[in-house]
């Protein structure tokens, strides 16, 4: 049944009754998706969605790379490497993306969005202010969508698809005007 | 090569110059996670890493649960589920598990974690202040390791495993010491 109140939230089974003191200053700090092009990717989330680029590692002798991106203001994000390595660490909601070197020359998609067999993951969220707006400036941009405002029976969420496929989700925190 | 500044990131390939305004008050909001168990899973989150259960929303027909986790202070999180929809929507660092009814009576894994073939979504991180404690705690609570902090090359990072098998990496923001 879906949990009306905080009272029912603490019922849930499997849900501890306390919060444990030494989780304190636990950060739910970043989600990890392989990238077969990370040009492609970095295009797309900055200037589709508004990510910046915080932070690119390679390890050149394993032949990968990672690219760390917020949808934040950077007003007090350091400028040195490891500074920013500390900062970024105490930030929530970064998404990393791993290039493996060579995938950008294959053809064809390389990874796998867990939507089709086998599944596992689902997808990443952004929450926007006008999801409306939103999807009608996506659309102009030509970004591939799972599924429109319009499509299925949820109208008000859209799902838009990176250049690897995989999906992400858009809301509004706010009810839809008619 | 590895980012020294903050002016080499404006000028790795495929980075916007600057962020369009449309996307501002945008939000990285959550990422969604299939999980077998539900229970299993919410002792998890909730027991071992300090998330909070903030939402719980049934769909009876279609046979699937969501469950919204913030690893947050809660303080100012409203009782009501639409408020906590709104209030939700705005966090950044939301992890959505979905629960396909019936997934649990099934015996061994369900879901793919992205890590062998074929691969895509990596893992998820939760940053600690103090990594080498959170993990001791952890082997303690006879938690599943992928990787400790004395196995491989990387020394200051660990990953556990999540009732699904999901990896979780943990960090700490601050170098470790000798």
């Amino acid at each position: 049944m879906t949990a009306q109140t905080r009272a029912d939230l603490a019922e849930v089974a499997g849900v501890a009754p306390i919060r444990d003191a030494a989780t304190a200053g636990f950060v739910f700090n970043h989600t990890m998706l392989r990238v077969r092009d990370p040009h492609a990717s970095l295009d797309f989330y900055t200037r589709v969605l508004g990510f910046s680029l915080a932070r690119k590692v390679d390890f050149e002798q394993a032949k990968f790379s990672l690219y760390f991106l917020v949808l934040a203001e950077l007003d007090d994000m350091p400028d040195g490497d490891e500074a920013r390595r500390e900062w970024l660490a105490r930030q929530r909601g970064v998404l990393e993306l791993t290039h493996n070197h060579g995938t950008e020359a294959q053809v064809g998609p390389v990874y796998h969005d867990g939507n089709s067999e086998p599944r596992g993951f689902g997808h990443i969220c952004v929450s926007v202010p006008d999801v409306r707006a939103a999807c009608a400036r996506m659309e102009a941009m030509g970004v591939p969508f799972q599924k429109t405002l319009s499509q299925g029976s949820m109208r008000s969420i859209a799902f838009i698809k990176d250049p690897d496929g995989y999906w992400i989700e858009l809301i509004q925190p706010t009810p839809l005007a008619d």
